[in-house]
């Protein structure tokens, strides 16, 4: 007996702004929200104006230029979630999908995102939640 | 060069109403939030009336009784994420933190929820992100 399924993707490569953006990404969620055939609760999602970078010996932080900052946004769904963050500095995005709902929605939430977001390489994590080891 | 930490956190045998509560876990985000050092961009949080039990041969949804329903909560965190879902007819709660923050704090967030939240049993994954494999 579970509860859902956790899917992680880490984009690499999101090169641009277009997907560093609140408001990109709250259609975006909305276009998931039709995909997976998933009830919305909630939408909100957070602009980053600017950010230093904070790793050590990058060229930024060392002569204190602001960056651009990235997105993050949040669809609180019925007995679902699905979270956003961006790093436009280093050109990475991750998404987290977790669905209690039918397994053929989830292949076609996730085959979308992986359509829609520009990227040149990627990794996906899979878990079965609420399954006791 | 990673952005963060995702920790998800399945407990077991949360019986009893309290950690099901939608208005419980929005005083609890804002508990993890101090502990953590975090800084809160917003909270939302949704109470299911009920739902019924659909797990197949589960005497309820033979009988067609509803079952009180669970919660789901989220706080929007300055690059970081909380999430929260909770299934009482399974006395199962998941809680997903996701954070950029330093290690040391969400050793503190970990630790405060797993004393909080009575559990018979729990499972514990730590996936570092935004890492190439």
């Amino acid at each position: 007996m579970t509860v859902g399924v956790s899917v992680l993707l880490d984009f690499f490569g999101v090169q641009g702004l277009e997907f560093h953006q609140a408001d990109i990404w709250e259609e975006l969620l909305d276009a998931v929200i039709e995909i997976g055939q998933l009830t919305k609760l909630h939408i909100s999602s957070h602009q980053f104006s600017s950010r230093l970078s904070s790793k050590e010996g990058d060229d930024a932080s060392e002569i204190g230029i602001d960056l651009t900052g990235g997105a993050t946004a949040y669809a609180l769904l019925a007995e679902s979630h699905i979270s956003v963050h961006t790093w436009p500095e280093k050109d990475k995005v991750v998404v987290d999908v977790f669905t209690c709902g039918a397994e053929t929605n989830l292949s076609a939430i996730i085959n979308f995102l992986i359509e829609q977001i520009p990227h040149t390489n990627m990794t996906i994590t899979r878990l079965v939640r609420g399954k006791k080891e």
